[in-house]
């Protein structure tokens, strides 16, 4: 199975210049879908998690599942005034425009080894703002795994000492 | 297992008057998580679902551990422009402001046996909205499930003759 083969490219979208690479037809095809988030739950079990963090609302396309298949807590990372109770937060640029993002104070205990799960590696920016945020709360963070690494963008700079998987590249 | 005992109420969120229910101690609990997950699971299968949608981002937490266990596509309904390719909308209300929300055009196929998966049933106004995208495209909705009822804004009302699953009510 390619998993490119379950991507589409939208040129300029959603700003001229960027190739918005879309996952929808991967979520689409049921046995594709199990494929790479079986691929996840096994790194998750390599590098040890007791809990997933994903940021919203793509990573928890992939994090749920991985969550759910491996019963560890799964712990969302939202834009501002989304989450209920006492946060911690961080602000961050991204590829287009720039952003904050929080986290419950209680979703990580000191110690506990993270995994974090997104859709896309680009820049960044997104995943080193949640290293922090784990990081804030006492939490290793074990690995990063991501469905698609954009090569050119060197996201993967941010992300020195962290374990990396990614299942494809652009 | 009682399930309430992984849901925080939270007064005056995110306005005043609401009672927010948060489910993040449930995602936090992995073998609650699971549990509640492997329940809409069961129902996706009575109701032969080939197909599951759920809104953003709420309605990922759960639906995509249903479309992952079940082998089975998942389809997001997202607000307006973050789909990058055709879609179809709904302008609709809910409980405090309004919304639109989108579906790509080719997520669901024609007779395709819809579940429509999301983690609360307030006024029903997502769900409705969701509901009519889905026959936009042709797709039978066999059935609608939410792991909170909040029985007082009678959501439910709005799914008449669509099989209804709910695990804790309010």
């Amino acid at each position: 199975m390619n998993f490119k083969d379950f991507v589409a490219t939208i040129p300029d979208f959603p700003t001229k210049g960027v190739q918005f690479r879309d996952i929808t037809p991967l979520m689409l095809n049921g046995k594709a879908y199990k494929k790479a988030c079986d691929q996840m739950i096994e790194f998750a079990k390599e590098v040890k998690a007791d809990v997933i963090v994903g940021p919203e609302a793509r990573g928890f396309i992939f994090g749920c599942p991985v969550s759910y298949a491996l019963q560890i807590g799964f712990a969302p990372v939202r834009k501002p005034d989304k989450l209920p109770r006492e946060t911690v937060s961080v602000k961050y640029d991204l590829e287009y425009g720039s952003n904050e993002l929080t986290i419950h104070s209680d979703a990580i205990k000191k110690g506990d080894n993270v995994l974090i799960v997104d859709d896309l590696l680009a820049t960044g920016g997104t995943v080193e703002a949640t290293v922090k945020l784990v990081k804030k709360l006492g939490g290793n963070v074990v690995g990063a795994t991501f469905f698609i690494e954009l090569e050119d963008l060197k996201g993967r700079e941010k992300l020195k000492g962290i374990p990396l998987f990614v299942l494809l590249k652009y």
